[in-house]
């Protein structure tokens, strides 16, 4: 049975799944202990979460910063930074790395492609909090993009990011086949276009204030809208690291899991979150009368489903050691269990 | 002495320059004969620039139609077929093939990158005509996008447009190594981006009502707004075409002439015809009291400069067979002559 084919018949099934956190791991020891544990086997040392997201969140920043320079014309690149290097979560760029090194790759080689990723999951926010798109004034904590610099350094800031994104991977990825580059920046384009995350955002503005909208379409939304981009971002991380056909495509599983389980959460977080702690508009989603997983099938059923994408996206991980795996299972947890 | 590097020395030498269109092509003949006769060599057969047009054009839209099919989302997908396939004149694609030819390449092994660069060129005008940028109302002679599809998928559209290329490019490509489509990836993405063409559309639209612009400052707008993408679309087909180093470097140098060139005469146009017979709003740049050729050096002068800028372009082509050529130089002389 796979939720991405059909979450309703998953709901169905989710009364024989129990909810707590305490779920099994694939070593029998109870999923939090890799989090907040001294890990059983004397030969893996504990994985320290908090420190690796802070160790590629560092990397990431560095290398976003030093790859948009400060220069010529300055109001775009400016414009460029102030979103770019705004401090976000940089969840994706890690996905990226952390797969790369699942299958035996190194960072250097993941590092342009995690920038890419990141720039144009950051292209997509300067566009998506247009005047003609959301109206978003705050995003990240600060004020958004056009706010800033205007509506049309906005949308040209945001273009220059997605190009340079492909510039970035195609002329700045060491230790990598011209063949891997090539299926790489392939991957990443599908991820964006009119078949990826753009598709998303297109069926979600026409879906605002639709009166019968079911599970297969709010999935088709968050599937482009989201799950896209987390997907690219771990893919272009196993096919740079070097990983084969099956490594790679179990790894996509994995990814469109966390993809969907991503929305899902961030559609309870903006039910029950303030702006503060969100950084960004709370309860717009109510505002705009978006269909939602909670308006769609309560609070309480999302969490569930939650749950539920959260452990079939870690069965996917099996076949590796776990202490190689133990990066990607605990980004899966902070992506289910994260409050903003 | 380069045209490039300081237009106003090239201007005072111009005096020495005759301005009329019987120039001599290497082989001492008036390149208009190129054109309009029978050509005096023998053994290579009369080019006939109204056929190859047409047949460039016929191959590309057929292209650019299959690349951009109608399928779901449907308003996304329309909307970018609308202005893809709006009739341009398909300037860059066949610049891009012809180049391609020039070095020993075939058609098919162009067409993607050919279609690439008309995908980049629509966004660019998508978006320069949102209400935000230049709030134009009539595109290739027909309402802009956003005024039928709305703004927000305007944008949406031309994100989507701006990914594919390099999807299309990438996945694509036949007959081409890795590396040439790992480099040709690069090259567009420059081409676009905050140093290519985004760079010149922020300092125009930060320029508009300056009242001191020079040469120089005119020269940086055209030279990344216009030239970057037209000189992208010379040098993608030179390195898919298989060409060596110096013959890229050759069609690079003429494509930054015939790039800086189009410009000029697109500046000359807008004060010069009237919107039914450019297809587009006529006279803007004076509306929006932008500084163009015509004003900053009277019209005379600009026509003056856009001979010298096509002399200098043809030079390039002097250590290719004329015959091969052919389809270069008329396109030159097309983008210095035209009149829409």
């Amino acid at each position: 049975m796979s939720l991405l084919i059909n979450p309703l018949s998953t709901l169905i099934s989710l009364k024989h799944v129990h909810s707590g956190r305490q779920r099994q791991s694939r070593s029998g020891h109870p999923i939090s202990s890799i989090l907040t544990k001294q890990d059983r086997n004397p030969i893996s040392p504990p994985f320290d979460f908090k420190r690796y997201t802070l160790e590629k969140a560092d990397s990431v920043n560095r290398a976003l910063a030093a790859a948009v320079e400060m220069k010529e014309p300055i109001k775009i690149h400016e414009s460029m930074r102030y979103s770019l290097l705004a401090g976000g979560k940089r969840v994706r760029p890690m996905l990226c790395i952390a797969a790369c090194e699942l299958v035996g790759g190194d960072e250097p080689t993941a590092l342009p492609a995690a920038c890419a990723v990141e720039m144009i999951h950051t292209m997509s926010l300067m566009h998506d909090d247009l005047p003609c798109m959301d109206n978003d004034a705050l995003r990240r904590g600060k004020p958004t993009n056009h706010r800033v610099f205007g509506e049309e350094t906005a949308v040209l800031a945001g273009d220059a990011l997605l190009s340079f994104a492909f510039e970035h991977v195609a002329l700045r990825t060491p230790g990598a086949s011209p063949e891997s580059v090539v299926r790489v920046l392939g991957e990443l384009a599908r991820a964006i276009g009119a078949e990826g995350l753009v598709a998303g955002q297109v069926v979600d503005i026409c879906s605002e204030g639709m009166t019968e909208v079911g599970l297969d379409h709010l999935e088709f939304i968050h599937h482009h809208k989201t799950a896209a981009l987390l997907e690219g971002s771990v893919v272009l991380g196993a096919i740079l690291g070097g990983g084969d056909e099956e490594e790679v495509g179990k790894l996509r599983k994995f990814a469109k899991c966390i993809g969907l389980l991503f929305q899902v959460v961030d559609d309870i977080l903006d039910v029950t979150k303030s702006s503060a702690e969100l950084g960004k508009t709370a309860g717009k989603d109510l505002v705009a009368d978006k269909t939602t997983y909670p308006k769609l099938i309560g609070i309480e059923k999302s969490r569930e489903l939650a749950e539920e994408l959260n452990r079939e996206a870690q069965e996917q991980l099996s076949q590796f050691h776990p202490h190689k795996a133990a990066p990607l299972i605990a980004l899966a947890n902070y992506i289910a269990y994260r409050d903003n």
